[in-house]
């Protein structure tokens, strides 16, 4: 970092605000945005918060060709009481610069970077909305765009954050999906991107979406890459079952997310004394399981469901109904208590919530 | 298609071209550029030649998040007598189009594109150099550009084609190169999008691409992801091994790329009555077949290089110097044979070559 003063300049036209019971997702966004730029000569330089507006790019920028992106997903929250908070963004922090390191994108000052979002959110703090269930997510993004078709890593960088004030994800109250567990396509393998944010995996996956929705499902379930056997996400989601009083989840294996909300999910049942195993599940295992009657819970984690709880899996033949499509005690006491710690209503006991100060 | 009527808006300002001797790759832009849009609404539509110039995107657009983007690559040559050779563009247009289907990107009417390329060739005619081993780039691509942070396809894309004077790939004549076999990272997987050139591919790439630079090689050879044992690619291009005499390149198995160059090479060597076998080839056969001094030639084929003769090959522990690191017999006879007729110096038995008319 050559340049470490932050250039703030305001919006000088504010928009009107989304009316709160209509919002959706990510399609209005703040009046500011954060912008800092990289060059080889310089490195990151040049942060600042400006009203929020185009981008002008060359055709032969390297973004528009060889996919060097990488983003983050989190949420502030409005508390009853008027406080905006934060969850764990250190953690989307340093899993963004984990995706950068993966995709030959140079590291992003960390500190600075939770220091530059907190002054953004200050900056947007009307815009954190307050109504029950909605919030306002934030996405981190770097891009490259040096001009230059060339397949290499690029010698210049955009990094960016934007805000979207949006909807409740349960608008009509939490409902258990039905979910394809898909065995043609894969998500990422070993050796990968699986565990990096970048574009390339989501967009790899719209297909097996597209399939999965055609058959009248919700989400995709993803098996490995390599032996389609082995569970891994859902959706763009980690995933947990509970098996006969067991938590059990796919381990980090190469190819998965680590998901923000996983980890602290498991943090939480470890404190509650629930056993956790992070292990390879087979769908062969967890269909013995159902056929045995244990498999008593399944459920999606990520920062835009919290918890999504599995009412159906369609595995080759088999349609496995799980838990009468209702949501789990455990599945719903793991959603009230993240999301009560989130919102401020419940004790924070694990210190993860950072306060955005006026 | 809606809109069939291409519009052309010539450049009152055209720029002076590069010196032919001091060409590099993709760095330089023509006059001009071609530009059509998708809408669900209206389809393809707005077919267009304008003056090359800048995109203006919003911070949401879906290019920036979800790596919904392909493309491709390919050259037009001008010939002694000055016309203008385009070589098998209906092979890339229909493999652009392989690559939309992957990645959930609507289908691009194929004759039209063609078209609109060769259109766009007559209007920048100039630009395509004349001296030895120069030639146009052109690079089509396409690109989610929908104002939405969901992932999900988006519903707006734009087409564009851009073109690039470019250097000899050979500007010291034809050096063999040295290859690191990669165990660690995976370029494609089955299931995956290895068969699609869409960007998240590259990126992806680009850490295998440096770690081997760092070792002092020029190039990454991938194996397959699954049992990482089997040959696949070579940095981005196809690759083949003569052993004992017969012909024999990575079989398309679902996560290799298939390349024009690597059919018009089998096309080649079927017609020259040389034993061509597309199967699965192993590192461990590749290596015995070396011991034994039955690896007589293995090289690189792509668009870029057309043939990249391949001097030294680290696998393990093991170097393989191949046919003393000296371009083999067959691969220079390819390499002749393929530039030649590309470039309309020797007959074209196949008529793989399109003119571009005044
Ligand atoms: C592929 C994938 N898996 C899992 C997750 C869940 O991660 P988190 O809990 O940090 O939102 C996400 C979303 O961020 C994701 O994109
Ligand atoms: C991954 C990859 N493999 C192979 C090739 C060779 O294909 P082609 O001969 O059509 O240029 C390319 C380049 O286009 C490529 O990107």
């Amino acid at each position: 970092m050559i340049d470490t003063g932050l250039r703030i300049e305001r919006s000088s036209n504010p928009k009107q605000k989304p009316d709160p019971e209509q919002l959706s997702f990510g399609k209005v966004f703040t009046d500011h945005m954060f912008v800092m730029d990289y060059t080889e000569e310089k490195g990151w330089h040049d942060p600042r918060i400006v009203p929020y507006g185009s981008i002008t790019l060359d055709p032969a920028a390297m973004v528009f060709h060889y996919g060097q992106t990488v983003f983050e997903g989190l949420k502030a929250y409005r508390t009853n009481d008027d406080r905006i908070l934060l969850f764990r963004p250190e953690k989307n922090i340093q899993r963004l610069n984990r995706s950068c390191h993966r995709i030959s994108i140079p590291q992003i000052p960390e500190e600075a970077a939770i220091d530059y979002l907190v002054k953004l959110l200050q900056v947007d703090r009307d815009w954190v909305p307050s109504a029950e269930g909605t919030s306002l997510y934030i996405r981190p993004f770097v891009f490259a765009n040096e001009i230059n078709l060339s397949a290499v890593p690029s010698t210049e960088y955009t990094f960016m954050i934007i805000l979207s004030p949006v909807g409740s994800y349960y608008k009509e109250g939490i409902q258990p999906v039905n979910i394809y567990v898909e065995d043609e396509f894969t998500r990422a393998v070993r050796g990968g991107t699986g565990t990096a944010k970048t574009g390339g995996n989501y967009s790899a996956s719209y297909i097996a979406q597209e399939k999965a929705a055609e058959k009248g499902y919700a989400q995709v379930m993803w098996l490995d890459g390599i032996e389609k056997k082995y569970i891994e996400e859902v959706g763009s989601m980690n995933v947990f079952f509970k098996i006969d009083g067991e938590i059990v989840t796919p381990i980090l294996n190469g190819s998965i997310l680590e998901g923000v909300t996983r980890m602290s999910i498991i943090e939480l049942l470890r404190d509650w004394g629930y056993p956790v195993a992070e292990r390879k599940i087979s769908m062969e295992e967890l269909f013995a399981a159902y056929e045995k009657g244990k498999l008593e819970e399944a459920f999606g984690t990520g920062t835009a469901a919290v918890v999504s709880p599995i009412g159906q899996l369609n595995w080759k033949e088999h349609q496995m109904v799980i838990n009468d499509k209702r949501i789990g005690e455990l599945s719903k006491k793991l959603y009230d208590t993240l999301t009560g710690i989130q919102r401020g209503q419940l004790p924070d006991p694990f210190n993860w919530n950072r306060e955005v100060n006026e």
